[in-house]
């Protein structure tokens, strides 16, 4: 197992730049005074693809040598990941296979296309996604890039802490939602080489809260198919990925399902945007431990952007 | 009637400034490719009080004299005017009486009074309207702060095309939407001063288009109850923005609702930003009239994002 450096970042940035945005940091003197924290939001729901992943899908498809370049990139997702890696592909100009289960919403399968992957189609079960995929690499020689547990992936993810720092000087926390744990890796990775002394907090829903419970046990713990209204948060952590949040993290929040849906609410009415209930957590979790951020410098992350319009979830029910 | 002149929009920038944001401009490559033009989003939707109107109304309520202020300033509105008045009044600590229809939304009302504003409740009439609103201002001596047809908030909205210029260089047009024409009476005021050769687009629903049958007509025609999912954009010109829009706009033009709800959508899931159906109008109109913009750098001006999140039009019918 390779654990990605500082300099692997740096690297990444470099490498990136030209295809993402440094995306701008956006502040509401309601919420602060709503939270009694200084906020400062990352807003990477404004990113190219709308979601922080096209950082790390940069950094692995700009990496690749002119000899693997041709082959292609391939992966399996039904989000953001897999819009990422499509883009990124597409701004190289190489083929990007993606698996992902038929039944995945049409517009994200639209969306890939329109980057231009091509998507092979498994049924909705881990059994078929590994038969399927394997059969994908196996006739294009394509490189895997996991959606985070790849040094490549963390390295990229990394850079956009690496932005926030500068844009926002003497934060005092950082707190990202956590699912496998790609973005707090990358933070945990910028942040233990550049600002040691910036509290790291991941936040997570209650129903899905396998990393709090592994935090606590000291060893990865799986949920048995979890669910939640945050979805690109249901994936467990990988060795590469608790190898950050064990050492750097100094704690994980969660959030109930209706606290993360008030949450994400009152952002999009407050700081009129538009955000997934993923980033919706970090929110959440200081509306409901006022006494870890009151008096702080915070930055949050705001993950992504990538949400069904018309299926919002304070409209259901 | 007193014409505000530029000198008046650098006096009231200079006052308004401490209270309210230098919004950014932001940028969409997918909407580029769409349109074959550049364009530059000034985001409105992230002003305080979510809407241009506090630019004018801070004016208004600062530029008291120390002997008026005391008395207050008074309006009718249900919206986002109603808003802003009453957020200036309360940055200055005076009294903000506002008229609102008792059918006017609770959450409108809410946040008059979440700023400090007083609410007195007249019928939904414009005949109830100016008879309550007589008697509030009598017992106040309270300074009538119209929403549009007032010098001091035209020279206040003209600081947004000021800023707009400061932060792109080099635009060839600019568009806003239009309904009394508060908000392009000010970007005329400011771009006949300093940027001449800037083409002013105005944008209108079709079914409100009184001021685009007001501009080919040559006086001003106004609407007998206009309904448009636009609600910002129902009311009529007034004699002192006729004065602007006959003078240097160089066409206004029109969209159906559809086209208004589909570029309002366009915005969310491309820009992941919270715009209200009024500031959607000049998108869908460069859609409509791809020739017109096509190769020219075109300032957008996003007027707000003081929407319903639980009556988004795209989901009704």
């Amino acid at each position: 197992m390779y654990i990605p450096t500082f300099e692997d970042v740096l690297a990444a940035h470099a490498r990136i730049e030209p295809y993402i945005h440094r995306t701008p940091v956006l502040t509401s003197s309601y919420l602060n005074a709503l939270t009694g924290a200084e906020l400062f939001f990352k807003c990477e729901n404004f990113q190219k693809a709308g979601a922080f992943k096209v950082r790390g899908a940069s950094n692995a498809v700009f990496g690749l040598s002119a000899a693997e370049a041709p082959r292609g990139v391939a992966t399996h997702s039904s989000g953001n990941h897999a819009l990422s890696l499509s883009y990124a592909a597409g701004r190289r100009g190489i083929p990007c296979a993606v698996v992902m289960p038929r039944t995945a919403p049409q517009a994200k399968k639209d969306a890939v296309r329109g980057y231009g992957g091509t998507i092979t189609e498994c049924e909705p079960s881990t059994t078929s996604r590994e038969f399927v995929f394997a059969q994908v690499q196996a006739a294009t020689g394509a490189d895997f890039v996991h959606p985070y547990n790849d040094p490549r992936v963390i390295a990229g993810q990394a850079t956009c802490s690496r932005e926030l720092m500068e844009q926002v000087p003497g934060l005092d926390q950082v707190i990202a939602p956590i699912g496998g744990g790609g973005m707090i890796s990358g933070t945990c990775l910028t942040l233990s080489n550049i600002a040691p002394g910036v509290a790291i907090y991941a936040a997570e829903p209650e129903q899905a809260d396998d990393a709090a419970r592994s935090f606590r046990a000291g060893h990865i713990i799986a949920d048995d198919a979890p669910n939640t209204v945050a979805d690109g948060l249901k994936v467990p952590l990988k060795d590469l990925t608790w190898h950050f949040v064990q050492r750097h993290v100094t704690d994980i929040l969660t959030a109930s399902e209706q606290e993360i849906i008030d949450a994400m609410r009152l952002t999009w009415a407050r700081m009129k945007i538009v955000i997934e209930p993923s980033c919706a957590v970090p929110l959440a979790t200081i509306l409901k431990n006022p006494d870890v951020f009151r008096g702080r410098r915070v930055g949050v992350i705001i993950t992504g952007g990538n949400v069904d319009l018309d299926k919002l979830p304070w409209m259901q029910g």
